[in-house]
């Protein structure tokens, strides 16, 4: 089956946002084994939605839409498609009254544009929406699903999840697993891959990279899903047999997730400080839900006062080495060691510019000291790009680091 | 003139990426006073590219491709245009030369897949590429202009912005304004905007939320520039004599950048301590270049523990009032301004959630205390969203109180 996602609205067409909802439908309708073929993303317009609808009738099974479903004057999504297929808009009742009844409960007189809420094209259902006022519609149409959605994620991703998915399930399988790498270039990756055991036909194995990570992506087809799952489970064995050093997880679970999960396992509190990185190690760490039970405390040491008063890195090894040096890091790593009750501990400091490079310490040049109470760990690395990408992919090693030590 | 822009690749359509193409496109073209009309992706297909190029052809003047341009087997792009419009593919002497030497310097003999490199539809321009081996093609044909450009943002967008941006040049102009607000929700926002005497044709005003902040953006088109860009200083205007509170910036530059300019133009250095937001606001500073000479270092105490040995935070008062009270923001950030230089200090601690919520705190809860030599400013809030939209929110909060505290 081959799926259209249209996405309409003026934010996505002037390019004041970005459209994130057709990743995430192209992402799902993949995993149920529907392939999204064309994504297309049009103004609110009668005349261009007309236009964009027919289009998607004649090269899709599957068209969903998402935007449009509001109460204003602009949203005439559902309007617009039952015109195209010839259907009328009926009332739904019981939907009209619960709209009445919620107007009555906030004691606001109901207005048209409200009223038009509760119509949907002769024949449709209506989807749920637990997180906003305009429901979903679902129409079957000459063997076609049309499926339209709200525009918000917030309201379209759990709709689509809870109420969409039952309704697109097919006998076709499509098992999409990843496996995620860091420390190895993606061209170099991709060709050692190539040498492998792992390619035929109906699976299509390819590289992404990302923020100095690179996944690797396998889709495979078959209507049999256990010898399905048997084949790629064998590649993934392949390919873990021969990259394991650089594999830190898999289906695209975040290191800082894997690391919090890792460190909750083992029982060990973890302390960071960064001066490079400025807290982005601790935000990604904090972002997963109970990091609290094994994070106590990060120290972002952004000036060499704050290194020498946080701590505790002498004055003399400043001065020496510069606070972009391996001495400095394994300083830094050791004072915050002394100061916590901390099992490990990290540190970083570097260059992440586009300012403060030199020959010797050019912008990218960043030193990782990664700590227990009986051994230590110093990594020096150089990486590229500007200034966010350097501060992101010295994130993402530390925590590969952290993992490695842990 | 109305514009297409056309993304190819397998990443977009199996929903591995976000389509950031089109988004950066659509608002350069916007800028430039074309109308981008619609969005099509779709994977490297000769049939399905040749099917949605034909249909651009049909509805926009201004067709702009991304990806597809390279040299493996996939890359069909320009041969597609090429087959689509009738026009032979020409070799280019002089970019078929350069490619040679790049080969010869690396000393790799040059494959048929590169020498396809060389090739263009007969009567088009090359784009040069200064990050890439790829080059752009520039075709005029029946008075449309096709554009082809390749996948990658860090070649595309200097590309565009180089080389195809004076070709592109029209007299129609188009200018787009951001008031950037924080602290007023987006309907209350939109209906006191409505009141004002800012509407009239040819102006489009509208509101975009995103993480605690409410955009206003005009749009303004008019042949006459100057006049044009009056209108637009006047209506700005009268947004701010009426909004004056909740604005904190224009053209949506970043809270970040805007405070730490601010600390710059005033000579004055900014201390953290985070609980909830885990080093999120001082990531934020210091991903701004030059941080480094207004930011010390933020402390992020993510256990009672580390408040209470790095910013001299009470027993009792943790104890009495617990670790999410207006208490323990207020000792935080006096302890942290006691231990440091700074000028400045902010301190945040509440309840990111999922768990750890109550009836008295509940997930969402966030104390906040900015404070200076002379005076401090405590300031409670209740911030709805998930885990990573309250630590957004809290941080974008916070940023503005700094602002407002300077």
């Amino acid at each position: 089956m081959k799926a259209e996602i249209i996405t309409t609205g003026t934010e996505i067409m002037i390019g004041s946002i970005l459209n994130t909802n057709s990743k995430f439908l192209s992402s799902k309708l993949s995993d149920l084994g529907i392939e999204p073929c064309y994504h297309t993303s049009v103004e609110d317009s009668v005349e261009k939605l007309s236009s964009v609808i027919r289009i998607a009738l004649d090269r899709a099974d599957v068209i969903i839409t998402t935007g449009g479903l509001g109460p204003t004057e602009d949203d005439l999504t559902k309007e617009t498609i039952a015109k195209v297929l010839g259907l009328e808009l009926e009332k739904d009742i019981d939907l009209e009254h619960e709209i009445y009844k919620r107007f009555k409960r906030m004691n606001v007189t109901m207005s048209n544009n409200n009223r038009k809420q509760a119509l949907k094209p002769k024949g449709s259902i209506l989807i749920k929406n637990d997180n906003g006022t305009a429901p979903g519609i679902f129409l079957e149409y000459n063997n076609k699903k049309l499926i339209m959605l709200p525009g918000p994620p917030n309201e379209m991703i759990p709709m689509f999840n809870d109420y969409v998915t039952p309704m697109l399930i097919t006998d076709s399988n499509i098992i999409i697993r990843s496996i995620n790498t860091i420390g190895i270039g993606e061209s170099n990756l991709e060709e050692k891959l190539k040498n492998l055991d792992i390619y035929e036909d109906n699976f299509n194995i390819s590289t992404y990279a990302k923020s100095g990570t690179v996944e690797i992506k396998i889709i495979g087809k078959s209507d049999n899903k256990e010898a399905l799952n048997h084949k790629i489970n064998e590649k993934i064995k392949v390919i873990k047999d021969n990259f394991n050093d650089y594999i830190y997880g898999f289906d695209n679970k975040s290191i800082a997730e894997i690391v919090v999960d890792l460190l909750r396992e083992k029982n060990m509190q973890l302390s960071l400080c960064e001066s490079c990185t400025g807290g982005l190690i601790s935000s990604k760490i904090t972002s997963v839900p109970g990091a609290s039970r094994v994070f106590d405390r990060a120290i972002v040491t952004y000036s060499n006062n704050a290194k020498i008063h946080e701590l505790n890195v002498s004055v003399d090894t400043l001065e020496r080495y510069g606070a972009v040096s391996e001495e400095t890091a394994f300083e830094m790593a050791k004072g915050l060691l002394n100061k916590t009750d901390s099992d490990i501990v990290l540190s970083v400091t570097g260059i992440a510019g586009p300012d403060g490079g030199s020959k010797e310490k050019p912008v990218g040049l960043v030193y990782f000291c990664v700590m227990n109470r009986k051994e230590y760990k110093v990594i020096k690395n150089i990486f590229s790009g500007n200034r966010a990408t350097i501060q992101e992919r010295a994130a993402i090693k530390s925590l590969f680091e952290i993992q490695k030590f842990i």
